[in-house]
């Protein structure tokens, strides 16, 4: 990558998230009065609907805590964690469980709990870095408490026990999920399951003999040919391509790395829509038609992962394919999808890049994807040695970002 | 309505029936293998996924009967009500709790339960046509305890009880079940129950202030301003509006053709696409953005309600604007929604009528809205007088179809 393109990239990145996603949600979202944050905003940031999902609180004060820890100790990025955080503490809970909510009302009646654990997952990075940023030792205790809740949770089941499946959700946030906590707070037991679900997903969900990383199989791994278990959505397995690719850059491990590629070359082949660009959202593993409505839609976070994996998969192996690649997501994406009006980027076009849905967030959409792949390409790119002499696999980056 | 037009139109309907749809189904979906039908077929009628839905059993058992009971008594056509009732007989019930399942193996293995009990009332109307069609008094018992069954179930809670909301479905799909019901077994309880769900429709869901049908409201009919409970389907509404317009002339009440009307009036109103034609998906009531991501697409059910709806209204008002009205959506559905090369209809189109997926079914969609228009249609159309001296109040509609 020549030294242009990179701080072009790397102001792009940077800039982006400092002067335009962080203040486009601090100015909408905060919810001053009751806490926390509220997500469901229009184009312009006026707020459509003033329920808070659980989700996005956690990633929200992951988001405010990670930069603190990592770009500049501003203590108003401090306290819109901690303040965020208290929201959780007190509205966060279902307190004759333990459990956690999904969807909670402005003021924190709960409306919903879901039956996976995600909002567990996705708190307790953001305990974490709380407990990084103050050496809380009580955040530290919960963010460990919710990380093993989620990792040992056994959901309700939807099905009967005929057909059983595994997905590869949970194994992929298990992997991120540690690394945070390895990163923030030292979670002991972080290499054992990042090992483990690194594992799980090699032997279940990676299919050589078809180059293909498939979403839900059975058990023991064997494809299910019916709806659910033909569909593939390939940049969800790009996320965990990136996962995988991180923690083979921070072991310094051959093997992870050309996992991750591996399942980044498939799943691109899979995904890229070759008649109007971008990461398609759902595709069948033998081209048969989806039965999800939304298939051929182009959703913002897919782009992004796949912006990420990309840059990361150049960082560490500096083959141009990637860079390539890399370039090709990148201009795609930012075609299309920043609303420059109003700042931020829309969540949900057409397949053609037409908007959809004017929304810049809701129940799924929030501060998460877009910037946390605007700070991660940006501190990549940090790493990347810009001479020519650049030597890929010795880049020396945060491995917390 | 012109006599040329009204016998085009009832070719159209009564042969794309007799033709094309019945065929398209007996043809490809039959399982002569294990019972039923399979209902998710490619573009040109090969299996995609040889898993069965339950609710597809009921509507296909249902059309056949109707058709036996209503059309000719063909014994071909009862022998397919019989084949997929013996599946439903097997392989429908839960045996632990007397409910339905809601997706099956193609060998009739339960997948999955719904909280909801739609399975039931689709299952009724199948068992009572049959019990009108063989004089079966087991089917006609069976028919009746699963609308009791239905109308009495309270499912489990999505939902904490901080915010609960009532839905328009139940009552809707009561009142049609009663109809069917009421003709083929004469159930005793038909007028009552359908009283109550009109009731129910009148006294929450329509919303004179707003001039708006509410798909989800608070127990007590009140408006919540979130993303759900500001979603409208104005399909769904204009379905359960003909629901009503046929009671209206079945009973010869005006109170009820009048609030049918208003009920399509309103919601023609806020569901046409001014833009590329047709019913769109879903609208919020106050024009903000809508979450589910699908909002603006053109689904086959929703035309087809319309075209039943504005037909029937014409047929009983002689009011030009719902001739005018029908005239509008049957010619954009039929521009848009019939595969020339297969037969039968797409399902899934974009908003300008591309087609966004080629299937003709899935879990969702099967032999049963696209069918049940034509043969509506076919019998209302029959009963206009084609003379200019049409008096539509008095038109003399057999009352079962």
């Amino acid at each position: 990558m020549n030294e242009t393109r990179r701080d072009k990239l790397l102001t792009t990145y940077r800039d982006g998230l400092l002067n335009d996603t962080l203040p486009f949600w601090l100015t909408h979202a905060v919810d001053r009065e009751h806490g926390g944050i509220m997500t469901s905003v229009h184009q312009d940031g006026s707020i459509v609907d003033t329920d808070k999902g659980i989700w996005q609180q956690g990633r929200f004060a992951w988001l405010m805590g990670e930069i603190f820890n990592n770009v500049e100790k501003r203590s108003d990025w401090l306290g819109e964690a901690e303040r965020t955080i208290a929201f959780l503490d007190q509205h966060g809970f279902d307190r004759s469980d333990g459990r956690m909510w999904f969807h909670v009302t402005r003021d924190g009646q709960p409306i919903r709990k879901r039956r996976y654990a995600f909002s567990e997952s996705f708190a307790a990075i953001a305990y974490g870095e709380l407990a990084q940023a103050t050496g809380g030792q009580r955040y530290a205790e919960i963010a460990r408490e919710l990380f093993l809740r989620f990792v040992q949770h056994k959901p309700e089941p939807k099905f009967t026990d005929v057909r059983p499946t595994r997905g590869i959700g949970v194994p992929m946030i298990t992997i991120n999920t540690a690394q945070q906590l390895r990163d923030s707070i030292d979670l002991p037991e972080a290499n054992q399951w990042i090992d483990q679900a690194i594992d799980t997903i090699r032997q279940y969900h990676v299919h050589e003999d078809i180059q293909c990383v498939m979403e839900t199989v059975s058990p023991d791994g064997k494809r299910l040919d019916h709806f659910d278990g033909r569909l593939l959505n390939p940049g969800h397995a790009i996320e965990g391509a990136w996962f995988i690719l991180w923690e083979g850059r921070y072991r310094q491990d051959q093997e992870l790395i050309q996992l991750g590629c591996q399942m980044l070359d498939w799943m691109w082949q899979r995904g890229w829509d070759n008649e109007y660009g971008g990461m398609l959202y759902f595709v069948d593993v033998n081209r048969l038609p989806v039965q999800e409505y939304w298939h051929d839609m182009k959703f913002w976070w897919p782009q992004n992962e796949t912006i990420i994996a990309t840059l990361l998969a150049f960082a560490i192996t500096g083959d141009p394919k990637y860079e390539a690649w890399h370039q090709q997501i990148h201009n795609y994406a930012y075609k299309h999808f920043p609303d420059t009006s109003h700042g931020e980027w829309f969540g949900y076009l057409h397949r053609d890049g037409r908007v959809s849905s004017p929304l810049k967030g809701n129940l799924w959409k929030g501060p998460f994807h877009f910037p946390r792949m605007q700070l991660t390409c940006w501190k990549i790119l940090e790493s990347l040695c810009p001479s020519s002499s650049h030597e890929p696999h010795q880049a020396a980056v945060d491995p917390s970002i």
